[in-house]
């Protein structure tokens, strides 16, 4: 089967050739630059989403899903960290001015291995952004930052990373940050239970000064509310790709395992399993689309700024994120229990997709948190 | 907040004012002709469904999806009833020829309360059709049919039912039969759990006599999973709507009912349950849409007749019915303990809604064997 | 099979010859007395909790779980009544003075239709008794009592209840109130979705006076916390006893219903369903169990009361009635499913099943109720 | 808090000074002899359960079960591998005779490293112990046996294994092999998810003679059956001791971390999430201890080798592991999502915990197998 998009197709036989097989080394933390993500940059397609006015390949959220569908089936942490590449640049096409945009996008369109990363997240903060301890202070035409960032995707390889700091009390602004800026320190990789063949990293701001012409536009959460909300959709397709290798997994076992004389696809247990199993993918994929598409319409709408500072991140977003984040872990939970003894060894990729699919759910805002953003936000009657 | 679709704000207004408040009536098995539905005639809006090309108003099933929720927020039996016209009708529609569409279809559009029902289900047989005990023997110009369907929606109200019945061993059709032919009996109004405003019948079919010319075209098996892939998106939307219903139920008892002082409305656990709910609504709305639109897309497609017959109903409708039965249960169930014992109380409605969202998950069609179907035909690895 | 203990057998026998059968007169709120109370009464074992130094048949409430147990495989308002009548016993055996046990506790032990209810909950209290607004004036040697409980089991038909009500602000104490004291009065019987055999009331006291005799000793909460104490695993039984008649019901509908040619007996997938319920009614058994063998040794031991007074209401209590009320809910749930169609219609026992079990999660204390609870005083790390 | 019964609280200072903070040396698949194995041992308590008519401590199950929590919160690997020494003992105690009882039972009183393994389970048969492939053939005196046994708990340091073998068609065997027999071998230690600080190994059979003597008496399906239900309730009992680790590393966290300027401890979410894990260790507690009584009370009983006969394994026991490898794994689910971000570094002690309960659900009988068991001999109706 080939896809008729042929741009998803190249990612179907990039997945095949270059990941499929490699999952135990790809669980194994290995040291970069990565074969595969250097094949993509080879083949110029890992900065998909570069706008076309940028000369790049425009890709919208919704096709993103796609490609990150892909990825994810073979290598989550492959496709989270190549997808995040993103984050900041969507940041910087709604919240950029010309300048930045020129400067801090539009390079990614000709340069793969050009793209930056999104340090929000503080240790005690956790995912109340409006206790961020990151300050910047303003001395003439520089902004002097300094804090710790916990958690930043991908900073240890991208060019610069997008920081939320704290410019006054209530006051929280993003800046641009090059990666090779005095003060800007990768302190540490983080060993993740999944997502380990990317680059989970520290970064700690010690006395950084940048000129002030790399603050961007608008308030700091409503920024971080509109780049997850590009990025949420595709958080949420990871676990969909991995979702459909659990459920090819049990496939190929059911295919070949003997119970009772028969094989195991033809018990009704087994079948009921699958069949829930797919009507949840199903499912996953439609709120990842639905999620996708609100994006990009707010996107190409006319002032997607002002409709983030009006409505904060799309509601579509966090409900892709939370449903898929549990219905990920249903799917992922039934897998470790169907091969038998046989899935509790290591050598099974089982309990890889099962700790690859757990960052959907805690990684950048956690269930609780999600829900109740829902409630406080989004739960309205319909009669009043 | 009104509907900025003139005619789904129709329903918006008919709800409010002829539905809401009047739910312990609805809820006791009231005698048909049914105020509301009445009224609904009276406004020409009860056919919404019926295409433009016979004069109708040429609703989508997607466009359904938003009245059926609005329908389903007041009450199920009455959505599902109305809605459940259009069951007969995209089966003339796909499978009828044009005298059978000039004289089965077209009428709804110009006589509100013309329309049809299905009578598919037996008790033996239950979900397995082709285990159809009821036949039709060709005698002439004739068929001569007999048996007894089960569970028959709305067949007592109708002008005329589609019928399943086998022609010879593994033949199974589908039959225009009149409500007013000769040997056609509505036997008995069941009782049921939920749904309680509508008319569930068994029909009896004691030797009744119908021209030859009323048969439909193709298998009777395919026949029926397109009809079903209309109208389970619908269903689906039914739970949506009941599952919105309880949320709001919710809502306005967290707003006055006080718990350790304070509102319960700022407990952090209700907050938690309502912010699920509100995603789970979010995600039955995304799968019922999506169904709805693959449905669309494949009647205005060339040839939809052929599309069924290569390919059976739509996957996406089954998940649909799935998900929405799951989900709306577990919306519905999560309300049956919100209220403490004042929801355990006979006049509060919390009951009726789950009562009525049961029948997502059980009529036409159980969880069992929708899950077995989605692996048997929809189980398929991506990389081969 | 035959119960060797010859008064569970009794019982057993009971629940064969003047309970099953009668599901659906008894599940329509019908007048009391009722003739099965009125036929345990007859046969002297309607008191059956009477100590035996009161002349009473002296059973334990671990020995009660089995008559529990058979009473709601019968009939869970039955059940529930029934047992219910042990509440104010229990209140009464722990708090009691002499003259108080000789008037109000023995009787019960010659008169099998003399016993108490509790009058505990209030409307807007809630869960939360120290919310109490019901009031005892002191006026010489007289109480006078003014309030309206919300639910108090029984009431209509006993011949005392417990009431508790507030002497000062924070001091809440319990007094024994006769049915035919001037001021009592029984407002309203409860229509409830469940256990609808038998009678939930509101109780009114206005400008009730009773002698001061009538205190009994201890704060009211802990005696209601000790009382529960004892009621909590027979209402923990009473989902056992309804957990089980769902899987009988079913065990016979597997037996006969055919699915592809098969007794749907012979299914994995019914197979699975069974195996499971199985699994959660052996757990709920022991949880119930385990929390009546944990009263009876307070009971037994030196000084019951202070034990309560120390500790407070059992753990095991809240546990067996938080996990009994969960998955007695999804064995019934999984019942509404299982029967197709069928289950739907009215005529069917599954949903009564359904409605009674919700009372073991809703009623006294609900869920969210009881985990704050076990959270705020028994979670305790094992190493300090 | 010291445990009242000085065996138990050696166990418990044992725990505490050997165990605690080692955890991620132990999940770190270490070399045997292992220290705190080697310490049990010096300590003389390594073999609680020999009987004390061979002069051992004679811990019955029950007893048992307080030592495997109390383990199972250290390391869950520990903890089962020393419980699971129980497991050869147990199948000699009940099917050996005089000799086999002094050579394989006696000397574990004496000597704390002296211990048997068990080697049923075979890839291809899987759970289905009579599809065993494994062949004894009976030469004069000896029996010869070939066959390669998957998964053998601690083969690799016990004395013997007792091996689940085919004397003909329909009639499997269990015979006591030493380890330094001819032809037995260790073939490969399994890497596996969780208890990584015990040997699982694989045992091969090659061309093995053993004098005739050593074969066990009785039906070897039987005997697997009788043994495992001795191991079941410790089984069920790591889940207990993984899950209550869980609810201490939460409680923990919960008084440090701060949310919206409380301690997480204040917060409704948390407090009813710790409250559920409560009730759910109490249940899973209180399933395990019915299991071991119902075990010690058949070894007490006049011919336990009868009643397994006529039996088969307890009921009790196959509850117990099904429930709590259900509850240990909603328990430690729970765990991995409230920690954060945290909780997914590899420093986290969280993982280990989900990984190592897995194998409550998963090793020795998966919950298909359990639940179709529990339908096919256990579901018995009430009134017959």
């Amino acid at each position: 089967m080939t896809d008729p998009n042929p741009l998803i197709e190249k990612f179907r036989v990039f997945v095949r050739e270059h990941v499929l097989g490699r999952e135990a080394w790809l669980d194994s933390s290995p040291e970069h630059p990565l074969a595969p993500i250097v094949e993509l940059e080879r083949q110029g397609i890992s900065n998909w989403w570069v706008p076309a006015m940028y000369g790049g390949l425009g890709l919208s959220v919704r096709e993103s899903l796609d490609i990150v569908e892909l990825l994810a089936y073979g290598d989550a942490g492959l496709a989270n960290g190549i997808a995040g590449r993103s984050l900041a640049a969507a940041a910087i096409r709604i919240y950029g001015d010309d300048a930045q945009k020129r400067n801090y996008l539009a390079p990614s369109a000709t340069d793969p291995t050009f793209f930056g990363a999104l340090s929000a997240t503080e240790e005690a903060a956790g995912s109340e952004l409006l206790r961020t301890a990151t300050v910047a202070r303003k001395l003439g035409n520089e902004y002097l930052l300094d804090g710790l960032k916990f958690v930043s995707t991908g900073a240890a390889l991208a060019k610069f990373t997008v920081v939320l700091a704290k410019v006054a009390e209530g006051d929280l602004r993003a800046f641009i940050v090059p990666m090779d800026a005095k003060g800007v320190k990768v302190v540490k990789r983080w060993r993740t239970e999944g997502l380990r063949s990317y680059v989970y990293s520290q970064v700690a701001l010690e006395r950084c000064r940048i000129p002030a012409s790399l603050m961007l536009r608008g308030q700091g959460v409503r920024l971080v509310e509109a780049a997850t909300s590009a990025m949420r959709p595709q958080i949420a397709a990871t676990a969909v790709g991995i979702g459909m290798r659990v459920r090819d997994v049990c496939l190929e076992y059911g295919a070949k395992k003997m119970l009772g004389g028969r094989p195991l696809a033809q018990n009704d247990v087994f079948a009921a399993k699958l069949g829930q199993m797919e009507a949840e993918l199903t499912t996953m994929r439609a709120v990842a689309r639905e999620a996708a598409v609100e994006f990009d319409e707010i996107v190409r709408g006319s002032d997607p700024e002002e409709h983030f500072r009006r409505h904060g991140g799309t509601k579509s977003a966090v409900v892709a994120k939370l449903i898929c984040g549990q219905l990920g872990w249903k799917i992922a939970s039934a897998g470790t229990e169907m091969f038998g003894g046989l899935g509790y060894m290591q050598e099974h990729i089982i309990w890889k997709l099962l700790r690859d699919v757990r960052h959907v759910a805690i990684l950048e805002a956690g269930e609780d948190v999600i829900r109740a953003l829902l409630h406080a936000r989004h739960c309205v009657p319909i009669f009043e």
